[in-house]
């Protein structure tokens, strides 16, 4: 009952490694022995948000709808990592002041890729199509993608390595007490 | 992380208990210093499903989204009790089935009352508005609802106390073990 749940939130543009992140924080912190529950956008929209197209409306609900869960998780003691792309900076925003409010942590990290690194890669094949106009309103390419202003923690793929990366991360887990502000103790 | 999370389900027509039945058993269970949530339907429907209608598809993807939350806080040690008319039977078992999956009980109780007297009380003035014909699709009046064929308790409003309903509530929920089926152990 005593354990303090809380969010890693890890925004970021499709392919730039929220997804391989979210997983090897999940089983580092499992392995700590917390609970832990990993909500990934693109399961999410398989399951919870099956309905929700990629409008800026149908965006904003994927992310409150997902920070709705997160936040239920948090404030019962679990670890939550959240994986999405979440565009949009206001909605972020919301859902971080909503978990802050239940007295959870709360840890946006930034999992940033130039357009350029994300095309060359294309593991999909999306950016290559996106470019090509094919695929319509993709994010970072035709449609928008807000970065966060002050991130807690940014990875940068292309200059870090995914071990070098859930280090730090962890050590910033560490350090700050899993986000949650001394003042709400 | 040894605490086994379930979910007690109560489902019948609106104005038969359910809100009240579930806010006694969260207390009594917080009391007894479990991990509770009350996942309401009325209030679900203020947020995660604040887009969703009363057509037959929208009352499906209601129940499923409340089963959806429910299973992943069930799976991580939360009590987790659902008032929700939940018309519709498969839907009901479809989550039922998919948070048994998971080894957590799931205990269905069915909040009976008669249309009878359920418009006699008419607390919200909906019944009488409903048999006018000025709401449309109320569930028990003009919409479906499909009783549990064998729910693990059932309430009757008009024949017992909520006293005696909670008291009975908690001692199936003692002594089945929180409906956690044994071969699950």
């Amino acid at each position: 009952m005593t354990e303090t749940g809380f969010t890693v939130w890890i925004t970021g543009l499709s392919g730039a490694g929220k997804s391989t992140i979210a997983s090897g924080l999940a089983a580092a912190l499992q392995e700590a022995g917390g609970k832990v529950e990993v909500l990934d956008g693109d399961e999410i929209r398989a399951t919870l948000n099956s309905d929700l197209g990629f409008s800026k409306e149908a965006r904003d609900a994927n992310v409150r709808r997902i920070g709705f869960v997160a936040r239920l998780l948090a404030r019962n003691g679990v670890a939550v990592i959240v994986a999405a792309i979440s565009p949009y900076r206001a909605v972020r925003d919301e859902v971080r002041a909503a978990i802050e409010a239940e007295g959870c942590g709360f840890v946006e990290v930034y999992a940033r890729c130039s357009i350029h690194e994300l095309t060359r890669r294309d593991v999909k094949g999306l950016y290559q199509r996106a470019l090509r106009g094919d695929i319509q309103g993709f994010t970072g390419v035709s449609d928008p993608y807000e970065e966060p202003l002050h991130p807690d923690v940014t990875f940068d793929s292309e200059a870090e390595s995914e071990q070098d990366s859930l280090r730090r991360l962890l050590a910033h887990l560490g350090t700050k007490g899993r986000g949650v502000r001394p003042e709400s103790h």
